[in-house]
């Protein structure tokens, strides 16, 4: 038996651009990003906009349209297709059939670009459809919420569900660039802007103690939507993504997921809900149940998980929900453990803290320790509901 | 302005392994390969078979099934799905639609298998499918024509067509593992044995001198069909594939394509036949036609041109097959230069020779000199009728 061996490597490179006001004429930043990439080809750009966004920004197409007619280093294709967002744009394959037939009729090529503006959602989708059309067209992502401009809009993952499995069909395709304008987050609605907020404190509970106590320091400047402050949180939360993304394993090929703390609840919880809790909900949840189920296991002091139980309730966190109460072995929200498992590829790995800061791997959850911690949660919040925070 | 800089470098590893017999019992290199990538978690193996082949061997499906029975190191998905080969299986989309069901139905996750055996276009389908599902299954390919041992199935593109686009949907993803059985190769129509040889003396032309002198010492035996001979020839040009993929530009992200010599013509050629010529036999003639035109530009001398030809009419290619001659600058095939141009986007990059064994990229074709060039082919194929080669 003989054999040959292939071995390469493949590097790649984007930047996340923190603007304001991206479209408004007097802000080059866009115009710059395509004019330092300039080449002899013929490029074009196909904008895709979340249905959401283009309602709360009535303007914002005719801005693109004058903004390309200002800036002429690359030719913008005039039409500019408005999708529905949320989860259930990524269950229409008919969408992703329209994003496909769309870059066959514009001649979108691989030196061209499709951008898609909105939430998480969107971007998945867009980022999808571009990625394996003529094996991966150039893509810009313009997030327009806290939770896509810190977290999903700045990684490597695109997806779209399957028979209501969430991201079956997907790839690992890094953005050609990022854009967060914060001028998008002044429209969201309250939900909308805090519920991005907890992948802020996942990050920092895994990873940067200061920054956890920055967020205990600001939850009032965040709740009461200061964008200086919030600005600070994307931006700092994006950081510590993008370095975990590039400094472990960015396709990840083996199993570890420690950016998915408090995931296995949430995600679960989300379905439970038919997708009324929001993913940063229901993040804010899993945090708070795993938390206590570090505590519970020994690995965490108290005094360390009061802080941040009571950091999730000053961001207004609704964390003990129903749908994430363990009173007994058949709790729906256990088959999350399952099917969490099933998702990282038979073998079950779950991030837990043992500090403010710092994470640790385990491979089994016990169903009544789970309990316990979900009766602690629900203690704590009746207790905190009579008393000062 | 402010932005955050993301880079890192993935890392791709696999090998090319030449078997005889991969399924019979006493052969152990692929069982060798599951046990040395063994890891604690249970996995899967989903296999998918090319018609033709199944028709060809019709103890294949029940091989397969008494090599897991025996070897134990994966579990067996006991359903093996045969499909229909050749291009008409990338054009149908139910087919892939069939393929993520089965991912899907079987619980097939990211630790698990597809492999697939067959010619180049059930690897192209089975490879997308395998790509895209759960953001990439390990995928193994099991390549069964000459065509596809040396070339497509080795690298690292796989697609599937949209609208009649070749390739219009598909990614960049790289095999688990490759097994080359030459045991496939027995059962092959002499057409499809001799067609996979002109990707050899492409990849020579451009690229190695001494095997191109290879091809011309050894055409005689390569047509007579004698396997030692043929095993050679597909593991040079697998590690001259190989080691251009590794060198360059693996994920093509440049605009460069040597690869392609003599494609830009063979990609209109099969689609002006209906593919009725084959991939190989049409690449044959588009070197033909471009060592000709490589000639008239004056880069390379009438002696190699004379020496390639000579070579291909040996290897019996029909180089003046009236669907590749141009009479004047409306010949159909011509307009595969500017669907060419299109599929590398925008800029024209073609591959020409200077000498037996080195390329040269051009960025524009004549008319009139293709015109010349295509005479050119057509004299010497007539002349060579009536004389000895």
């Amino acid at each position: 038996m003989s054999f040959l061996e292939q071995s390469f490597s493949v590097k790649f490179e984007y930047k996340i651009y923190f603007a304001k006001s991206l479209f408004d004429i007097s802000n080059p930043t866009l115009a710059n990003f395509f004019k330092e990439s300039q080449t002899s080809v013929v490029r074009k750009i196909f904008f895709v906009l979340d249905q959401g966004v283009a309602d709360a920004h009535p303007g914002l197409v005719s801005s693109i349209q004058a903004y390309f007619d200002q800036y002429q280093e690359i030719q913008l294709i005039q039409e500019i297709m408005v999708i529905p967002g949320g989860e259930a744009s990524k269950n229409d394959i008919t969408l992703f059939d329209r994003l496909v037939e769309a870059v066959d009729r514009f001649g979108i090529d691989r030196h061209s670009y499709i951008a898609a503006i909105g939430g998480g959602a969107v971007l998945d989708l867009v980022g999808y459809a571009a990625a394996v059309s003529h094996r991966g067209i150039k893509h810009i992502r313009i997030p327009t919420t806290v939770l896509s401009q810190n977290d999903s809009g700045i990684g490597v993952k695109n997806g779209i569900n399957y028979k209501g499995k969430k991201n079956f069909l997907g790839t690992f395709s890094p953005p050609a660039a990022v854009f967060n304008d914060d001028q998008f987050l002044l429209t969201l609605a309250d939900r909308d802007w805090r519920s991005g907020i907890s992948e802020a404190v996942k990050v920092a509970l895994i990873k940067d103690p200061a920054f956890f106590s920055w967020i205990e320091e600001h939850a009032t400047q965040l709740v009461a939507r200061d964008l200086d402050t919030m600005n600070y949180l994307i931006a700092r939360c994006a950081a510590l993504h993008l370095n975990h993304i590039a400094s472990a394993d960015p396709f990840e090929m083996g199993s570890a997921r420690p950016l998915d703390f408090g995931h296995w609840s949430a995600h679960k919880l989300e379905q439970l809900s038919n997708f009324n809790v929001l993913h940063g909900e229901a993040v804010a949840m899993g945090i708070a149940l795993d938390s206590a189920y570090s505590f519970m296991t020994g690995l965490l002091s108290e005094e360390k998980l009061l802080r941040i139980l009571h950091v999730l309730l000053h961001l207004s966190f609704d964390i003990s929900n129903p749908l994430i109460q363990i009173s007994d072995p058949e709790s729906p929200i256990l088959h999350g453990l399952k099917e969490f498992q099933e998702h990282l590829g038979g073998k079950l790995t779950i991030t837990l803290l043992t500090d403010l800061g710092t994470g640790k791997e385990v491979h089994e959850m016990d169903h009544q320790m789970l309990i316990q911690a979900s009766h602690y949660v629900s203690d704590f919040t009746s207790k905190a509901a009579v008393l000062p925070l």
